[in-house]
This record gives C-alpha cells, sequence and structure tokens, in this order.
C-alpha cells in the first residue's frame, strides 16, 4: 500500500488519532530511565499500548536529535518497531524540513528512504523548488506548514498580503495549485477552531495534520465536529503530551491507551455530531 | 572565546571564506569511498587544506542526515576535528530548523551542545516563539533565513504586505527588534547584488550569512565591494561545490585550498574596492 493510501484508508475508517512521539527523557517514568534504550524501550510501550487504537504516529525529530547518534538511532528503532507490529499505521516524520532543491533532495532521502517514514512536515519559507524533492516521492504525503498552534504565527503566518489574503494562505493556495494530487497536505493548528471552520474552502479536501489539542488547549471533539459537518474526513488530530505523559507512573502505557480511547470517542461524537 | 566572538574576530581580521561542507558521496573522489567513513575522510582532507584559510566552516546537515545514524556520526566526528585543529575557525550548523519552543529548544539542545557548533540557520516561518529557544543560548549566533538564494524566494519571501514591505524585509526588521544583539544574523543571498545594495540599510550591522556564489552564479568579489564600499565586515560568504569539488581527482583537497586562496583574494580586492 502507498504511503497515502494508509492515511486515506484510516481516514475513510474513522480513524483519525496521530499520537505524537516526543519523547523527553526527563518525562518518563524514571525505571525506563536505567534501560540501554530509554527512548526506544518508552515508545514500544506506548506503540504496543496503543497501535491498535491510533492512526498514526508522528515522530518529533527534535526530541532524538538532542541525543545525537544515539537519538538517532532510537528514532529509526522506533519507525521499524511501527512497521513490524503493524502495515496499516501511517507514520510522520515531524521535521519541519526545507531547503534549496539539492538540499531539499537529501532531506527527503533521509526521512523517507533512510528512516521509511511515509510523511513529514515542511517548512514553505523558501518557496516551491525548496518543496518540490519532497513531492517527488509521489507515493509519500506531505505536510506543509500553513497556520501553526503556537502564539508566533501571528509574526508572519497572519501578514496580509497588498492583495489583501493572509500569507498561510497563500501557502495554502499556491501549494494547492503546485500539487493538486492527494500527496499535499497542511498543517493547521486547532488552537483556534474558528480559524479552522474559516479555512474549509481554501483547504479544499487536502489531507489535515492538526496539532495543539490537549497540552496546547485545543479540543479534539470541537475540531472534529466543525469537519464532520464540513464532509471533510481526510485529518489527523495530533495529540502529544497528554497521551504518552498521561502518567509518570508504572501505568504510563495503559493511561496512554486510555487517552487515546478517550480522543476515539471525542472524536467520533464529534464528527457525527449535526448541527 | 564566546561563539559569536569566534565569528567577530575574523570578520574585524579580514577572514570572509566560509566553506560549505555539503559533502556527497556520489561526488567525492572514488578512491575514498572505500574507506570507512568516506564523509569524514573528505571532510578531513578539506578541513587540512584549507583551516587557514576558511574563517567557517558550514555543515549542511541534510547531506549526512541522508545516510542516518552513521551520517549523523560523520557530521559530529567532522565537527570534532574542526575544533583540535583550530579554535579560530566558526562552525555553522545549516539544518534550517524552526518549531513550537519545546521543540526548538530540543533543536538547540542538538546543535548547540551535542554537536558543539556556534551558529545555526533558522526558518522564521513559525515566528519569534519558535526563534527564542536558540536566542536564548547567548554566546551563539544565529543565521534567520531573510532572503534566500534559490528562485522559490520570490514565492514567499518576497510578498508585498498591505504596509507595502516584503515579507522577507518584516523578518529582518521584527528579528532585529526582538534580538538587537549581535547574535542575530541573516541569510542574504548572493544571486542578485541589487538586491543585497537594497537591503544594507535595513540589516543594519547584523551579523551576514551570504549563500549562492559558485555554482549557484553569484561573485563574491562584487557582494564583497557592496559591503566594503557600506563599511560592513560582519559577514561570511559561503562556498560549497565550487571550492570542495575543485576536482574529482587526487588533487581536490589542494584544488579546495586554492579555490578558497582565490575567494580570499577576489572579497580582499572586492572589499577594498573604493568607487
Amino acid at each position: 500500500m502507498k504511503s497515502y493510501e494508509i492515511f486515506l484508508s484510516n481516514a475513510e475508517a474513522g480513524r483519525h488519532v496521530c499520537v505524537g512521539l516526543d519523547t523527553d527523557i526527563t518525562k518518563i517514568p524514571a525505571a525506563l530511565r536505567s534501560y540501554k534504550d530509554p527512548l526506544f524501550a518508552f515508545n514500544k510501550m506506548i506503540i504496543d499500548a496503543t497501535h491498535d487504537k491510533a492512526a498514526a504516529y508522528k515522530l518529533n525529530f527534535a526530541f532524538y536529535e538532542a541525543y545525537g547518534t544515539p537519538g538517532f538511532d532510537s528514532l529509526k528503532k522506533t519507525v521499524d518497531y511501527i512497521r513490524s507490529v503493524s502495515k496499516d499505521i501511517f507514520i510522520i516524520a515531524d521535521a519541519k524540513r526545507g531547503d534549496i532543491g539539492n538540499t531539499s533532495k537529501m532531506y527527503a532521502d533521509s526521512v523517507f528512504n533512510w528512516f521509511g517514514c511515509d510523511s513529514i512536515t515542511l517548512h514553505p519559507y523558501m518557496g516551491k523548488d525548496s518543496l518540490d524533492p519532497f513531492f517527488e516521492n509521489q507515493e509519500k504525503l506531505n505536510f506543509v506548514l500553513a497556520l501553526t498552534s503556537n502564539k508566533g504565527s501571528n509574526d508572519f503566518e497572519k501578514i496580509r498580503s497588498e492583495e489583501g489574503e493572509e500569507i498561510y494562505k497563500t501557502v495554502i493556495r499556491k501549494c494547492r495549485s503546485w500539487y493538486p494530487s492527494v500527496n499535499c497536505g497542511f498543517v493547521v493548528g486547532a488552537t483556534n477552531p474558528v480559524e479552522l471552520s474559516e479555512n474549509l474552502d481554501i483547504l479544499g479536501d487536502s489531507p489535515l495534520l492538526i496539532p495543539g489539542v490537549g497540552a496546547q488547549g485545543g479540543d479534539a471533539g470541537e475540531i472534529a465536529s466543525i469537519l464532520g459537518r464540513a464532509g471533510r474526513s481526510r485529518f489527523l488530530i495530533n495529540v502529544s503530551r497528554s497521551v504518552i505523559y498521561a502518567s509518570q507512573g508504572d501505568d504510563f502505557a495503559q493511561r496512554a491507551a486510555d487517552e487515546t480511547d478517550k480522543l476515539n470517542s471525542e472524536i467520533r461524537a464529534g464528527f457525527s455530531k449535526t448541527v
């Protein structure tokens, strides 16, 4: 199955939870810290407990790069482990890359070929030729940063152009015209549901990766309800900290599973809600 | 010596050449490919031949990440090797990172603490709180992407806001106000010298990292002349492919040294030229 087909098949089956593996050694249960590879040990237990509930895992590269080569190793082992337990899980490299063409090609090689991920998050700032090398991998799905969930999204993303369009909307509009197929998705934050509603037209049926639920304040049910009413099923709602650190005790994996169940229920209820 | 002091001391001494280690295994001499760590073997020979001529090395992270964990290892060994041969060389992580606060902090840890680089290149798209964690390392020097050297710079960077200012200029203006100290620099491409001239006012005395010379078409002498006439010495001109791949034969390191000498002469001549 092609990478974007994994995404589509989960979306059509109503599976929308993306578990963010922002694995921080200072936040995992103390008992795991003495393991040879604590990051992988933690991830493995989270994956074992949630892989039949989650549609996707999102690997936040920074959290592994902070530990250098051993961290890179934990990342690779995590991707391989996810593949070994399920072929139906979509794996996102949340690496936020983007550079001139010959360099972006190398980043694409790293994430798609060496790590074997299905998808990556991309910075649009440098324009089309910085994105092209990722889109040349037509089986993969790229999420271009549009409107992010942080306060800083006001600084540049929301600047209005002389044509009266906010930059992030220009990003969406241009990328949709450059890459009209299903393998062009967007990151759109959940912290402001009103903005999500307002952007449904411009987003069309593009796949959405929606961060900002949980620790950042967004509400999964509300987001699902907005998308459900619009008949849009191509989305993943990412939740990191509130799932993987639901407990810092020995029950952390079970609690992560419980939180994932809870999110699935909230999303299902929201999605099917009619006004 | 603090990282930014290495940069300043080189700039004041008229040392402006940054050698870009975009080391590509398909482009290095065939004889080196059978080495256990070909990327590091190549870098070591380039560094041995150029460290008394270059002001800085710029490590293009993508070229190492493409080889996964072993590539990350080559990168770390390269940084350590540069430090071992000279304390006067400025080391730039050309990693183009940028994410929400807790994630940017991890990227900063990776590049500054684990790798031990002096500097990093950053994507501004996500705004101030995505940049802050890098600037909290006050001894380091961050180069924020402003106007890049690729064709795609027309797509978003040059969009004019309703206030009539191109986005990349807003990036420069806002970052200079957020981070008024010398540790905030900018990436400004060399492919269009007219634009560099026009931007001198807004850039003020901010450190500049100038890519686009050589394979991408920019002219080092012309750039140096523009900066020299304006009395600006805080700049690095990066050259990658035209230096490190000046020859694909056994003489590659010597030819890289010759090209670095040539660039130093062109920059010196350009910088001291009066109209």
